[in-house]
């Protein structure tokens, strides 16, 4: 007989929430408090498009993804790999969460390749070919929460800037051969709502034929879609429970958006 | 009977040396092809001092050391964690060496404390109060290489701004105890100079007596006092031995000046 797999909390914190010193502070509490093995992926917000404009580079955006040229990839990596997860890391360090930051490349834990360009050339972006389960399961086996910035590299070493919901989703799968994976989307809304302007329009269920649905019928659209496609190939693939919901309810597991396979 | 220890090669990379994408590239090879445990702490050099200015901040600096407000701490966190800690990884990585990049706080590694206002206030500088070497020690008997950035964070999680070849130098200690410590200081010289212009003056050793006596006679003067000050303090606190060498010499272990207690 096999023994029960242990749970883990694979979360990912949205930009709009990293934005918000305070919203950030608040989540981090919460995420420092859960008990047993957990793991944070965090995007960047705003934060590298503000830097961007202060050092004069134009932050181009196709369908709500960043064309990511030389100088960008040097800024997305600056502050998602270092001011972001670094200042993070630290806080969590503060409450005696033993967190480690990393990135891709770190320990070989993911491996992407650089988007074909065709038909959109979004430049130094990386599509993720494989997460090293085992090398990461050992880390958080050792007593690591390990927190994710959502940079990758290539097999020549190329730095490549990559999705964190999708990075997320990836990290969520690979990790399944070794723990019950619980991986929860939180934001800055209470989960996918029916009316986008009314907070009380949650709905409490998806799953692969409802969001055909709600895409067909234009209930759910622009950035959320991509964000559910991930969260249903997530419980499609071997992870326990998905939810969305806000940052605050991270420890309610009643509130939110659940994912049905 | 104790084992022997075994033998870890622990490598400091020098500013100059990272600003030159070719010397970089060329380090990087030599240090991948390092059999066995081996470590890397790397500095920012110039890099953050152009983005400083590129983003309107100017750099002040007193006796070759950099005063951190809270937009310089912003900068050389992005630079020295994120952009050269995540190249370097990725860059060894695609070597084959299965290094992790790290800062202070990740794994709760390094801990340090804001240097006092009084006499000069530096700002979000960091002193080193304390090295886990056993934690550090495990992710190196994991099979990593660790490959360090120059920031660190104190136990409120501020993030702070630390002098690399301390870092090197209090990692090399801690480590002391768990390994047979070969640290080496690589950088653009082929080692300490009687006279700095000459690169056949080079001193091939160095002990406590015979340093204050080059510092009296002002052989040795501005960054390499202190350099040597980590040196000294590291071969009399355990560690097996202390080399400053030029960085294409790293494998070459009769080259460079030789740190004697």
């Amino acid at each position: 007989m096999n023994h029960p797999k242990e749970v883990i909390q694979v979360v990912k914190i949205g930009g709009n929430v990293i934005d918000n010193t305070e919203a950030l502070a608040n989540f981090l509490c919460l995420f420092a408090s859960i008990q047993g093995p957990k793991l944070l992926i965090h995007g960047g917000g705003k934060i590298a498009t503000h830097m961007a404009k202060e050092m004069g580079i134009e932050s181009v955006m196709i369908e709500g993804r960043r064309v990511t040229d030389e100088a960008s990839l040097r800024i997305v990596t600056m502050v998602y790999a270092g001011w972001i997860n670094k200042s993070i890391v630290a806080a969590l360090q503060a409450q005696g969460c033993s967190s480690l930051g990393l990135s891709g490349p770190d320990g070989g834990i993911v491996l992407a390749k650089k988007r074909n360009p065709i038909p959109i050339d979004y430049g130094f972006v990386g599509d993720i070919e494989e997460v090293n389960g085992k090398a990461l399961a050992s880390l958080i086996q050792a007593g690591y929460a390990p927190v994710f910035a959502p940079i990758t590299s290539d097999v020549h070493g190329q730095l490549l800037n990559t999705n964190a919901d999708t990075l997320a989703q990836a990290i969520a799968i690979a990790l399944s051969d070794f723990f019950e994976v619980k991986l929860v989307y939180c934001f800055e809304k209470v989960g996918v709502l029916s009316d986008p302007t009314n907070e009380e329009s949650l709905i409490p269920s998806i799953n692969a034929a409802y969001f055909e649905e709600l895409k067909a019928n234009g209930t759910v659209s622009a950035g959320m879609i991509p964000k559910l496609e991930n969260a249903l190939k997530a419980i499609s693939k071997g992870v326990h429970l998905v939810r969305l919901c806000h940052a605050d309810n991270l420890l309610n597991q009643d509130l939110g958006t659940n994912i049905l396979p």
